[in-house]
């Protein structure tokens, strides 16, 4: 099966998808730098475990410094200066951003975490902050050098992710042009950004989702003090390219991205940008699994000849490419939907529902999808599979993460629901794959869907998940005749 | 959903699926044990990673000591005292033993492991050790205090450990009434034991499965020097309360188990022994997973309740604690199947055969139950399932050992292939089903098993795992209307 | 030379040096103990490192435990039980709690520090407290059993731990009977510790020491909340049995101890009581290094014949262990003093400030005396000093926190300068010294001793530590002598 | 004091020194790199600990592979390409050597490890080698770009280290032009390096020192596998950045330097090199912990001013410094008296037995100022001084090694009066001294040591530790007048 040796890196996969791929010199020159550099890097900070949090400098000032290996840096800067996050801003369009994820995250998964929320602070000063604001802060964001700054989004707390509307607890409070924040952020990727976006309550707004706000918070003070402080560094099992930390602000100023009341739709416009991240990360986690398995599968022996050659396991691996297909058919409509509205603002337009409902869609599948391959290649190395000397196990470790970030299962299932039922995206869905392929089997499926939409409530989260199991498959299985 | 609350305790589950529990006092004592003290142990040395290997002692003398943490003994020690090895030849059932390697691995999952090898080399000592080498060496793996002799089984090498016929190197060369053995086991659990069943081929023997001998080979030589070495400890991602190690055998003394050419029916008589256990040990992990997740979900609010009473989340448990229901039952077949014929020699009976295809079924569906469910906890405690502070995380890790070590799924699905193939053994199985609930699906299961065997032999395996998935998935559902 | 053989236990050292020991059988069972189980664990915690600090449950609420590996509570709770802080306050007298320090210290130097700061918290609290107070906590702090409350002494904040009146910055407000605190302490060792007596100043107090409080501050709120909280554990190179953290005073419900006048004098006679435990800690660690490297002196050969037969090897034993005696018999003075004095109130008797001169002396003496010998311990291991595996090198670490804390040899100095120029306590030393032996050195010294004290203040300081030196080994031989 | 300026870095220290620096662009070049890259590399690796080895690949195969960080060997190669070992033979002086390595070991004291290995494997080869092995062998070990070779220089056994005639085990099998070396090396530092020099024992040589001959071993057979594996690596307390691992010779491939009875020569020639160098270190790293005391004793008040202003402390600033220079200039005239002598070959020069006694002195004075001087650094720091975050205590780690390598301060003693009265060197020092600054205190001190020569041989050694103190400290005193 020639198809195998597209899986042996990112861009001869992507080259197999995509008729058009930009910037294809650029991508070219990452994917030989991190065969020949990156990688190593990538599996030094993998074992290197949590870095140390120097919270006081020797002289007893808080400095709340992260001391990663130095060579983190170099990996981390390469992508700024690549144009992860300039180029989207610069180019208006987020396809350059989001064929650089895949590159580089098929290396080092967790890298991309920096990047998206670097992305998700850059996007929502770009469109919401004030003239002022962004003259002040933009340029750093969108530096091609390596002292770009890097951002962070900051909205959950202790008491959960999901329910922001409960959950967050921070209270701004107005002060002048500005705003002082006070609370803690429980789980804070990038936890030594320059700049943060931050959801909170403004003192004495509404409860619930509608009373958030969004606001930039930068490290610094104006006097140069620290503006918030890391409380510690959380022990993931990966990701550990990505300092996550525990925040505390403590009348940290802020600066209020649009209005007080709108909040939540900037949050959930953030949201958009790193959950089409995490599918097309997952996907390329999947590739690199596969592709790590095949190159062992091809020169372990048993009963004789190279484990690849056995029927049982070749099968296995022309079933993993199919899969790999579908779920990259899947997470680049997402990827394309979202180029197409990420400039809205609300009220929304029928194509931003259907980018969510895809969006949902993709992201529970591609995580899935992640997470089953890289078991099934921690089995294909047997024994190895298990001991940390050897990589295969890492690759679980990464897509664990990535199922949980962003919202679960559950969550995308619930959400998923939520646009069908209030939105009717599902229409939007099917209307656009019958484009591809009409088909009897999308026919029944919608049926399927609009019955389900009529049961009662309770019932009608019950028994989503099979139902939106099906819809995520088909759906991925006619988008890919489209990139074929 | 009253049945929830069975998940809570090993014992209350095995309670609701048996009618009869040998030993329910001992059992009761051993839970009790674990969750006031040994369940702070288990975490505790999981959290130490992989123990020190000190190689020499000060004065340069080699020793190879395992710098536990000193608490290890306690719980290790614990169940040996309990009658996981010596109840087992005593009282000429292995009932006891899995019973309470459920009860144990519900709470440390990795222990069972040394049990287990213990185990495997106290049964073909006391079936095919000479009376003088029983005399010698089978009191002190049965002794019911804490200087009882822990055992080993030591089949592995670095070209790998399924096709043992072409990968074990060692050689056996005899010395009087003992042999010599040299070589290099890469996997081998319990690096530190006193006694080991170790696998080598007899100088000038045949090659492949039919040239290997069975060995015990002990720690100490006569002369009191070291036997062995353990030329390091493996970074394993889990288990860590089973020291696994790569052993150096050179010119280590050995004592030939049964005759020298019948050593793969005792290597295979062995695995019986550890493939069981890793099934039972998996529907413990996973029962665990699920009632951490219980106990989470009681107590975690979102949206204004616990998120056990949303009802996407409460229909996943329902359905969690069905399958844990079926896997059990399959598991708990291939005990008592294995309980019948474990003192069987070759020629074996049909029971024989049938316990084996049970036995590769029970183990391929166990272990990925284990791995999916630890996963699915995982995700239930949302962003902490990824955090190494609050030990969600860890069930997968261990559940993933489990879906490797005694065969991959591959190889379940291969072996149990060639059973059926050979042996008929699906005939049996039908049999047995049939008597619990004959149904339609049965026969047309049967028919398709039947039809598949005819294929030609390389598509006969390419397309074994669908087959195979609907084969153990059945048996485990019809299995479990027995246990109702 | 059979005086190296009292070095091979702490108890036969003692009992070379002392003609009465009283509970000499409890200090047996210790010892037995120790060797038996003790020293085990010790190593397995030194050798695990900094534990974790759990900052929230499951469930998102801040519980600050620390997971310490189960069998700390072991080695941590038997030394209460033997009445390390119990018996100070039921026999009325320290003896017996420095001599059981000796006895552990010898096996683990660590774990003497909560024993101490247990210690230093049930004694103000038994001298100071209200009658109210004393009955609300003082029992907890003399529990015979595990259920046994441990103390703290926090004191130190990152601006200082040696000018208390410049670094203490944290403040506390009256709120009715009791107070409320707010401020971090920066090395706060037993950092969860159920009491602790705490530095603080009393809001519109004076500046400098004489503003400074004591106040007592359990873990829990009269409501049950946490009172305070562990920012983070602190990476130390070494004593690892007790947990060292910073803490966050936030409103912590306080409870003055004494007048808030006189805090200062409290603080200090916490100090007498930790100083003259790292005394005898010093020393019982300088034992056994000399006990390690004796016993692997005595068995590794070079040039045809154990190191320990080589002349100035074993040239160097007997001076290690003639310095040993000396430093005993400084170290054992100021417990003896102290003992005297350690009920005293302000204004103190000359007695007291005899024995602050002394205790001075005997810290920084001793604590110079373990770094030199642990030091030379590693040298006589050649190059398994400098590995983790071989426990040589922990001993070094070990001292180094000695050296450093209760105050650095710089600290002992200026304030034996001090007590010498404003309380004349040199002269009752040269008084005491000569009873013991009277000679024409100690009569050069005195009058050495009294020309620099009438040196220019500058002067004086910059050239005190050769004097210092001098006089701490003159005393320190000349004590040796009574206990001959 | 304006000297204390010229601490702050090592080549203003080196310029304040000596006249003469070669090339000081180069080492001005080096230096700037090292404070602004190298410190946050050296640092990262201290704190990653012991590296892990990988000794099998994925397939099966040994390879034994060093799992560094990345950036180290950035750091490592730098050295070399700067000269650290080309200059020496190209040159044909080791000053430009030992400057460089001054000026590294600032920075970081384990990283000339590796260098003065490499040196002392490429000397041995240009001196001894046949023609033909040069040719083979000897550019690799001067290449001036990254490709470059790395030596090592392998004697110690389990056994021991000092008495190599005793401890050396390994035996070396003539197999046509070349030899096979079997046996274990103990302390085997840059386990990883292609070309090491190792002491072996020709089969049927004579026992003791008299039969070690010096092998040439390359890390690849000629037929390209591995020809020694490394057992693993040492958990060393310092030095992180060289590796430093137990060697497994198994008919090992080896080839002769010079001829099989004059090994022993061969090998203390190898031994000149590295302890000179552990001298040059030892004071770089003592000026290195005087530096960083000293930029926080500028900046961390107490009672009111930086705690330098203190005069006690200002005090031991200046004597440290005065004893650095003295330091100094002991070591430096071992770098400069072996310059001279480098090239002999037995029978030996009588300026080669002064420059014996010369290292043996320096090597002892050098260290114990190393440890005295890191110890005082690390109290200087007060509390901070013992958290592993702030670094002051890693110098104290590696100042212990200093004190153990290349012979403890026991071994100096020995070997020095071993020269004086075997070689009477002593004269040759007093005349040498006598020249910079004759004194009625060398005249006495050269009666001492005639006397002390005189003693019975017992208790000539049972004394020795003063008297080479004393001799040490004069024979620096005395240097130092030449440098001003």
């Amino acid at each position: 099966m020639t198809g195998l040796n597209e899986l042996r890196s990112p861009l001869s996969f992507l080259q197999s998808r995509l008729h058009d791929i930009p910037h294809r010199d650029m991508l070219d020159t990452e994917e030989r730098w991190w065969k020949s550099e990156g990688v190593a890097v990538s599996h030094a900070i993998d074992r290197a475990g949590t870095p140390w949090l120097r919270m006081f400098d020797r002289l007893g000032k808080r400095v709340d410094e992260i001391l990663y290996p130095r060579e983190y840096q170099t990996i981390l800067k390469r992508g700024y200066r690549s144009g992860v996050v300039w180029r989207a801003l610069e180019e208006k369009s987020l396809i350059p951003t989001y064929l650089l994820m895949y590159d580089i995250s098929f290396h080092d998964p967790g890298i991309c975490c920096p990047y998206t929320v670097s992305l998700g602070s850059a996007v929502p000063l770009a469109k919401y902050g004030s003239a002022e604001l962004q003259a002040h802060f933009l340029p750093q964001l969108l530096r091609k050098d390596d002292s770009v700054w890097q951002g962070a989004t900051w909205m959950t707390e202790i008491k959960g992710g999901s329910d922001l509307g409960a959950a967050v607890e921070t209270i701004a409070r107005p002060a002048g042009d500005s705003w002082l924040l006070t609370g803690d952020k429980y789980f804070a990727s990038n936890a030594n950004a320059k700049l943060a976006v931050v959801a909170a309550r403004p003192e004495g707004a509404a409860a619930g989702v509608r009373g958030l706000s969004l606001f930039l918070v930068p490290r610094y003070r104006n006097d140069g003090e620290l503006n918030y402080f890391i409380r510690r560094l959380k022990d993931k099992i990966a990701t550990r390219s990505v300092p996550t930390g525990e925040i505390e602000l403590r009348s940290s100023e802020g600066y209020l991205l649009g209005s007080a009341d709108s909040g939540i739709y900037l949050i959930l416009e953030v949201l958009n940008l790193s959950r089409v991240a995490n599918s097309v990360v997952s996907v390329a986690l999947a590739q690199r699994a596969i592709a790590d398995a095949l190159s062992y599968a091809e020169h372990r022996n048993a009963f004789g000849k190279p484990i690849l050659d056995h029927p049982l396991l070749r099968h296995q691996f022309e079933n993993r490419l199919n899969a790999l297909r579908s779920a990259f058919a899947l997470a680049w409509d997402s990827v394309q939907l979202l180029n197409e509205v990420w400039m809205e603002r609300a009220p929304y337009s029928d194509r931003y529902h259907l980018f969510r409902l895809v969006a949902h869609l993709a992201k529970y599948w591609t995580a899935e999808f992640a997470v089953d391959t890289t078991k099934w290649a921690m089995e294909v190395h047997g024994g190895l599979g298990v001991l940390a000397e050897y990589g295969a196990e890492r690759w679980l470790r990464e897509a664990m993460i990535l199922a949980i970030w962003e919202g679960t299962s559950h969550r995308q299932m619930l959400d998923g629901l939520e646009v069908m039922e209030r939105k009717q995206a599902h229409k939007l869905l099917f209307r656009r794959l019958s484009e591809i392929a009409p088909s009897k089997e999308l026919q029944d499926m919608e049926s399927e869907v609009e019955q389900h939409l009529k049961l009662p409530p309770e019932q009608r989260e019950e028994l989503a998940e099979p139902l939106f199991r099906r819809l995520a498959a088909l759906t991925a299985e006619t988008l890919v005749r489209k990139l074929k």
